[in-house]
């Protein structure tokens, strides 16, 4: 072997690692993979991954078989602009200005393969070498994989953990002269908070006065796969209704259910201060990554499904028993009203509690992977059937706890 | 405006040079639907794209309606694992391992969102700051992208200009002990050329006798998405079956006219020396760029339509036809066997080529797009029709030019 201890040079070290340490949620996905051969599908309450159980709007089948019945077959598989066929990112703006009252342009939509694939897009769009980008903790571990691939430095807010809306005071304090951008995930994974105009008020208004104090533009990403997840009967405060400097990424895997076949968008807000170089940029970071289009099938079908979304009422009822269910039990939930997570204060630290939920047969993801301690997400896209069989298991977790900490 | 003058800063420039800088090839597209525009479709004669022509074999379809039709749109449409479903993996390990007698393994197979994607990916996991790549002249514009987002340098090898095959000369003389891998595509993008069981040895034998010379593993990525697409009745010589550490990008783009879908693999040698460490590093990769996984549905389709194509007989008729017409105008081409390119010797400088060329409708890229001179390319990948019907002007163009030589 040429390799061993002599050539460590063959392969990226920072991809290997990125590649070969399991994050804690796929850990608990082969974990409960195993418990799942053990003991049977329906004795584990697998409540690691944000998998969307509710199917596609029919609308979807219908679409996608009238495309592949019907359009010509070239057009319909052929590449599109690397930016996406124009009518449907007229669609897309033209829907987003209706639901809404934006004003989106479809010159600055840029289709890509899910929201994913858009922040790290974006990131490397904006980012220069020892930029700053913040975001509120806890928060989807990704955002970290992508500032540092696009070489920027992660700086994280503390939460107000009462609501779990970002600490304002921290918020001020921890933005610079370096910071490049701050990204906003609501409704949240993993807390399923929901930050509504007031809150989005709050943090353009710091936003605009750190812009004014340091003299340079700071950008918004609001990162919005959730948004039509929200179990209150509040408006969604759309970010370039309230920010110049905005950008969103969208995707629509949560909304139709189709999570595996990566079609979202990223929108630059007109307005922004070099809206036009930010959309060069983003094109050409698209491009060194090797995207040339988004999924054209998918694209064509966007225009003809805007608006609906999947059923969400499995996700309310699963929602609603939880909170009851969990609260009398004793847990202390994070209030929340949107997406499909719960994030549960753990009666002990919580890897260890994890850890025991397991035995349990109960897959909880703990919050250190989300940068923040003394948590757990729960991610109640599933089977009604799983989250009423389960409270057995949580009853006996939490009484094993507690009598544990009373020792 | 806050930027200007003061806050360069905002975007990332080199991002936004790859992303604002028009390549030839997109100058020539913009172009050529302007000319449609004043003179119709069918006056205007674009070879600029490599835009399959031909439809999808009728089992694209057919298998296409039945996944939606009959299997669970959650299990359809749902995410799979980043390396992509199983069973996907291993339908194309046997499939590769029949066809061309290769021990490919199914667990060293990454499906990605087209070719492009697999190779920027693999020079992301595999590269290091300041690692050399080297690339045959002419070669595929994007490469070079790809290898730069990944801090390599791109190293030219020269090729022999009566075959176009490398200069094997040039290649010794430039693999030097900075060489990470050298990139090979054949049936070759821009000239057609193949690289029969002869050639491939012959590179192979100088990357085995280096790897010797400097006791290190040099990598050799072949990247085949014409590889099906062969006027010769010879076998395709497929890498890992000649060298040790090879890996394959390949993409269902040309074979199957599906450009727009975006769906393709890497394949890591399973004998190459440090296997496992380079696949975690491509998952590593995948993941810093935002690549969840490929489109599902696609990765779906593809077990039921292995070894299927397009039909191929209208690129051969295009082919033969041009082929005959130029070279009795005069013409000096290429010899090729494969892909749908033709590469043609211009008769003058090839960017003042390339314009006159557009004077006469017709739309062919200058060869330096491709880091070389002298030539032009013609993507033949066109309607009969067209071929037919350019005739006309490629003789009045080489008069013009042949006239405006000798004056």
């Amino acid at each position: 072997n040429i390799f061993v201890g002599k050539n460590m040079q063959d392969i990226n070290e920072k991809m290997n690692k990125l590649g070969s340490e399991r994050s804690a949620i796929r850990e608990l996905f082969e974990k409960g993979k195993e418990l799942k051969k053990t003991y049977g599908e329906k004795k584990v309450f697998d409540f690691s991954i944000g998998n969307p159980v509710s199917s596609p709007p029919k609308e979807v089948k219908e679409v996608l078989i009238d495309l592949i019945t019907n359009k010509n077959p070239i057009e319909l598989h052929g590449y599109t602009s690397a930016q996406g066929d124009i009518f449907v990112r007229r669609s897309i703006s033209e829907y987003l200005n209706e639901k809404y009252s934006a004003e989106t342009n479809e010159e600055y939509i840029y289709m890509t393969s899910g929201a994913a694939a858009g922040i790290a897009i974006a990131l490397k769009a904006l980012v220069n070498v020892g930029d700053e980008v913040i975001v509120f903790s806890p928060y989807f571990p990704e955002y970290k994989v992508f500032i540092e691939n696009a070489g920027g430095v992660v700086i994280t807010v503390k939460p107000d953990e009462k609501k779990f809306f970002p600490n304002f005071y921290d918020l001020k304090e921890k933005i610079t002269k370096n910071t490049k951008l701050l990204i906003i995930n609501s409704p949240n994974n993993p807390t399923g908070v929901f930050y509504d105009e007031e809150v989005v008020k709050k943090i353009t208004e710091i936003l605009s006065e750190k812009e004014k104090e340091y003299d340079k533009n700071i950008f918004l990403l609001s990162d919005e796969p959730y948004r039509e997840l929200l179990y209150v009967d509040k408006k969604y405060p759309f970010v370039t209704n309230y920010y110049k400097n905005s950008i969103v990424t969208y995707s629509f895997s949560k909304s139709l259910s189709l999570p595996g076949e990566r079609i979202g968008y990223i929108l630059v807000n007109e307005s922004c201060n070099n809206a036009k170089k930010i959309f060069e940029s983003i094109c050409g970071a698209g491009r060194s990554m090797g995207f040339v289009c988004a999924t054209t099938l998918f694209q064509h079908m966007i225009p003809k499904i805007l608006g609906l979304t999947s059923d969400f009422s499995v996700y309310k009822k699963n929602r609603q028993f939880l909170l009851e269910k969990l609260e009398s039990i004793g847990y202390e939930i994070v209030n929340s009203d949107g997406a499909f997570y719960l994030f549960i204060k753990t009666p002990i630290e919580e890897k260890e509690f994890s850890k025991r939920a397991l035995q349990h047969n109960l897959l909880l993801v703990p919050s250190e992977s989300f940068g923040i301690k003394g948590y757990v997400r729960l991610a109640y896209c599933v089977d009604y059937e799983t989250v009423v069989n389960s409270i057995k298991s949580f009853k006996s977790l939490y009484e094993e706890c507690v009598k544990d900490g009373n020792k």
